[in-house]
């Protein structure tokens, strides 16, 4: 459970920088930074919760995610300038927490529902909304807008998430002391796969065959 | 029943079309055929439903309506070249989409909270904000920013199927079995009238007197 | 309860007169007028009671504040025109609402949760919310987006408030009878401090230091 916490905290951090990153660009006050990195560290996690019902969302009793936005955006706000180019930065910042997210946002999805499909969706919208209400508010046009590859990394990181648990459910009795482990592995790989995915966009300049 | 959920269906879809329609004038690929036509298809019904606490949302455990989309993508994906005008095309699928949403948002207002002054805003809601979603997600003015004659459309068609489903409660026991029929001839009326109202503006280059 | 009532209404009213405001800065025709009014006016509540799963949200059984917002429409709608500045007067009935509304939903906030500080965060979002959809409808830049002291207001007046309500709970006994007017201190307090910093920064053009 520890570490599952650390890495749902890196992802807020890692979003939480995309958007002081976005107000840095658009060279806004400190409020203004920790505005936008709230609103794109929790964003994401709030439309999930309020779909799902799971409400007061996850950020109202848990507040060390609000707290982390405000140091994170605390943090950009004397670093930013530091960077050659920011938006290179927010761009793979952005990689990563959406790889977190789409993980995290399956796996709240699945418990909530029991349904592979509804979990894949809300994987979805955990780990893009936070983005888009970043890119709206800042009026950046939205990467979903873009020939970007984005909503399929996505996509693809929660399909592998729910198949890896799925697998895993089907050998639970024979797994033992080892069935944490397969949960494990499980997000590992949908992690990754995000991130691949996404990241060969960036760094190779993959594109989806456009209409 | 079976005929409410076709139409049911078919409202989600021809949303569902325009908002792959929307991806395909700007040339994105599918992945954002599908996210568009999702947002665009169920946006609406899921702002109506986390405002009537009606959660989990309705495609969360209904996994149909987000199938709908795939599917209305993929077929817009294909054949959307073949439109003359497809902005056109999208204009009239929308106010179809407007027209079924409105008298089902009023219903499902109606049904949770009893009062006819929210099964109207519900109805509006319903019938307008899946479209708002693509318009800014794509990057297109808003209709109802433009001199168009659209959410009083979905007032009227709102309003009326309330105004029928009361008269059709008045004389509830003496219409006996026939009850059923008056329920249908309110949506019937609501549909029709929030359809010609829209078309008419589309058709008839119709305005309101705008300030 | 009868004064705070009537503040309650005050609030949904002046930011109501911004959305309809807005519509008329875009001469659009009275629905729209309607609809911004209203998307301005309960906008920032809605986020506040969906987040916070006070669902059905506020506006659905107390529709007085749809009506609210359907009579001052129709009051800027044949009066605006005499506005010399509309802006202006947009702006400084905005600083009113967000001062009504960091107080209200701090106390909604905190009611709902216990916690300080998702009370001052609540109380941020029902004040700016509700502009924010008005600017992003209407297509005008996010107040939010410029070099505006606007969430530090809101900011401060909600944490008066939080602050004075905690100073006055701890004198809760001895105070009495006068209890009450603890509360309302606590409550004009973070108003006058919201409406003074945003007036400050209206009036004297004042600018936080920015990145």
């Amino acid at each position: 459970m520890e570490i599952l916490s650390w890495v749902d905290y890196a992802g807020v951090a890692v979003f939480a920088a995309t958007g002081a990153l976005a107000a840095s660009r658009k060279q806004l006050d400190f409020i203004a930074f920790v505005f936008l990195a709230a609103t794109t560290g929790i964003g994401g996690g709030t439309l999930r919760d309020a779909i799902l019902g799971l409400t007061p969302v996850f950020w109202v009793q848990q507040e060390i995610y609000l707290y982390i936005c405000v140091v994170v955006a605390a943090v950009v706000f004397f670093t930013a300038h530091r960077f050659e180019s920011r938006y290179r930065l927010l761009l793979w910042l952005d990689a990563i927490g959406m790889a977190i997210f789409c993980v995290k946002g399956a796996q709240i999805g699945l418990a909530a529902t029991g349904s592979p499909t509804a979990a894949v969706v809300t994987g979805i919208l955990s780990s893009t909304f936070g983005g888009v209400l970043r890119d709206i508010l800042s009026g950046e046009q939205s990467v979903l807008m873009r020939r970007e590859i984005y909503v399929t990394a996505a996509l693809f990181g929660s399909a592998v998430w729910v198949l890896g648990d799925y697998i895993g459910s089907l050998f639970g009795e024979r797994l033992g002391q080892y069935q944490h482990l397969s949960q494990e592995i499980a997000s590992v790989a949908g992690f990754a796969v995000a991130l691949f995915i996404r990241g060969g966009a960036l760094y190779w300049d993959w594109k989806m065959p456009n209409y």
